[in-house]
């Protein structure tokens, strides 16, 4: 069991993918650049190759954790991370269900 | 910031609407109980009240913190948080973009 000040330490955010690229050095990572609003942009890589194309990705509302210290991932930095659901072998991202502004806070 | 171990405390999950009902004592909060998976069901209280009506709740994806202590709001008991993005006025629940089944586990 948390505490509601636990959670409030992870800050989730609405972003926006602008851009999916392969990963050079890993067959199941994709890097994206995605909005997070007010002219922010971030980098992320997201193991979910295989489960979206990168059109099915692009313009998509995703939800990230935008305070996580920056980890670099097969040599390719990692500036947050994307949230999905994971149902046996099948991949979920997690969005919002009405369009709402990069950058906009969840809780 | 914080580091993955800060974030992997936090366990969010799927889960299904499956009732809604007004608050008795509070204008802006629903009771919602909530299919978790694996015959698991908890009650919820939501302030989503004003921004969507049971109909749109009735079935629906949603995402929450499912080892939260629990709490109680107005003298009703709420066993997990309901995520949603606030953006201004507008509130946006937090789903996935496929179906998966409820108890799934998002990271």
């Amino acid at each position: 069991m948390i505490t509601i000040q636990d959670f409030k330490k992870v800050e989730l955010i609405v972003a926006v993918v602008r851009s999916v690229e392969n990963h050079p050095n890993a067959d199941k990572l994709f890097i994206l650049r995605v909005d997070t609003g007010e002219g922010g942009e971030r980098q992320l890589v997201a193991g979910i190759k295989g489960h979206y194309t990168p059109q099915e990705l692009l313009g998509k509302r995703i939800i990230i954790v935008s305070n996580l210290a920056p980890a670099t991932l097969r040599g390719a930095e990692s500036q947050g991370m994307l949230l999905a659901a994971q149902d046996g072998e099948k991949l979920a991202i997690l969005t919002t269900d009405k369009d709402v502004k990069p950058g906009a806070r969840v809780g």
